[in-house]
């Protein structure tokens, strides 16, 4: 089945929105936050380690599982479900941001795709909109995504024009394979921090009549985040209020709570588990580095009162011991905790839209989280 | 308390021998396998894993953990078992080995102790048969290990009869100064393969009357599966029947049936996890190695009768893809796997010690079991 989305309804303060999407795998709840499992795995986690944080959808990447181990032997496996034993929905991206940031730097962007270099052993690749979604299909997960021209945060309006323009192309073109019954297909917003580029390309990937529709161009190397919350607010008004609306790369929690009160549904960010393994978690107080030496005789969860596995079970002080010796299970541990942190702030903001609070939670947790 | 080992058993057909270890944390049964946690931590698995992998008494590293973090912070934490989250038995081995093995190539040995340099910063340390049970008492693990001289492989007979003196000195001293009223103290005997060095080595250490007997000086580099068995033969009949017996650092499954059969009670090696996270599974055939091309399209667990998280949630294929493009999660699935396949051999073992069928049991999985 497509996704479907929703409303439930909005909070009377702001455009903060309550909703359901029904997937395949089951009905989860908007606003959500999607750990993400780059090559079919969230690091160092088990996939029940992953739904014991209350995950819903999960993401993983087009560009990574093409390369290695390829989407043929994932779709001979049943798909990536079966492949990574997730019985929950997945999302799968383009591959686009991808290629666009981490192939090899010599990149050649024509009207037929990219050609670019596999940042594995250089081979030379051509990712194009056709052959991301045949990816996409064989990878059969529950969402994909339309392939779209990833442009710096540098690029000049007139650059960003003709992006808008190929990335309008480059759906329709991949609208026009697309080919699993049980896969929805996501439009992508571009158009930098232009508010006439924003509509533009709202408008006319709406037209296309997409399953879901996703906010894109952001989270770049060097973008603002002013720039970041102009792209949201020129481009959400011209979203249909009946499907969902997915913000890419983001998950500073003050990123989250501003995308949140601006429509946005869903997010994804490597962001938990990527400073998990550097030994930062998440606190209600700002992010902490376990790294530092005051830890070493904190004998406390990181935090108190969190229910995640880790805060149940481990202290400071160990998780300092093991990212201090290089210790993996240091790195998976914070990882709980901080996937944790992020999903049950979407929990706690979904029940603050119920009572059209959200402004005030907002600013409570603002007034707490410094960093 | 200290532990009290109870012999239900001796199998009918050879010395191999059935019975259980009273605890500080309750009664394991023998002859079992002790998964190695070096720094307080079973590489890659939360101690919840460990326990699901059947584990008993679980063995982590003086010498790591006296480097880093070192023994008075996990005494402040409240001991190992709270520092590291394990509330099963614990055993903590000398330092010894590691001294010989892993500390930077120059090493004084005098009578002192062993003057060398850590294999971190190249600090100057000295290890004493003293400080190594200091160290324990700290780490509060349920059973210490006397500190030995651990010779190479090549050592000739006039080396390792001073050694084994000395060893015998050592053990005096460190009981001396052993305090700590909850904890075990083991001996260790030394030896080589000579029968009259193991005689008098075991002898004398039963002197001391330690509250159970370890076989040291095995699994030494370079050292003749021969010369390992030889040195437990010479060194079992001079131990007393109402103490459990240990064989240090032997992982293999042809060895742990080779130690049952000549009254081994407790073994300990890094083998399941190290060859893990290279990407060799255990299986009753023998080892397989997953990074073998032709498992990329195997969907079938690594044993399909395998009763672990792993088997029952994850295929070759996916722990192949996993182990190739170097994601953690690959190494810890495995290792629990071969954690629990050692386990289990070992709950079969003491099965067929019951009806007196160990013998059976040992030419039947060696008739399937190659390499």
């Amino acid at each position: 089945m497509k996704v479907k989305y929703n409303l439930i309804k909005v909070d009377k303060g702001c455009k903060a929105r309550l909703g359901t999407l029904e997937t395949n795998y089951g009905t989860v709840e908007t606003p959500m936050f999607m750990p993400v499992g780059t090559r079919a795995a969230v690091k160092g986690l088990t996939t029940d380690q992953v739904k014991e944080c209350g995950s819903g959808i999960i993401l993983a990447n087009t560009y990574h599982l093409w390369l290695r181990p390829g989407e043929d032997i994932v779709n001979e496996a049943g798909g990536l479900h079966k492949f990574m034993n997730y019985d929950g929905p997945i999302l799968t991206d383009s591959g686009g941001f991808q290629v666009f940031s981490l192939a090899h730097n010599k990149k050649d962007i024509t009207e037929e795709g990219v050609h670019f270099k596999s940042h594995i052993d250089g081979t030379k690749l051509l990712l194009t909109p056709e052959k991301s979604i045949e990816i996409q299909n064989k990878l059969d997960s529950d969402i994909a995504m339309s392939f779209d021209e990833c442009p710096p945060a540098s690029a000049d309006y007139d650059y960003l024009k003709n992006s808008v323009e190929r990335t309008l192309r480059w759906a329709a073109r991949g609208k026009a394979v697309h080919k699993n019954p049980n896969q929805s297909l996501f439009g992508i917003v571009q158009g930098g921090p232009h508010e006439d580029l924003r509509r533009y390309s709202a408008e006319e990937t709406v037209k296309m009549d997409f399953d879901g529709y996703s906010i894109g161009g952001v989270a770049n190397d060097g973008e603002s985040k002013e720039d970041m919350y102009k792209a949201i607010d020129y481009s959400i008004p011209y979203l249909p209020t009946d499907k969902v609306r997915y913000l890419m790369g983001v998950g500073e929690p003050v990123d989250l709570l501003e995308g949140v009160e601006r429509g946005v549904d869903i997010f994804d960010c490597v962001l938990p588990t990527r400073i998990a393994r550097h030994g930062q978690a998440f606190t209600r107080t700002g992010k902490i580095n376990l790294n530092n030496s005051k830890f070493a005789h904190d004998f406390t969860p990181i935090e108190s009162d969190c229910d995640c596995y880790t805060c149940k079970h481990y202290t400071r002080g160990y998780l300092r011991h093991l990212i201090t010796v290089g210790e993996s299970l240091g790195g998976s541990l914070i990882s709980i905790h901080n996937i944790r942190f992020l999903i049950k702030m979407m929990e706690e903001i979904r029940e603050s839209i119920k009572k059209d609070s959200f402004l005030d939670y907002k600013r409570e947790f603002l007034s707490k989280y410094k960093n």
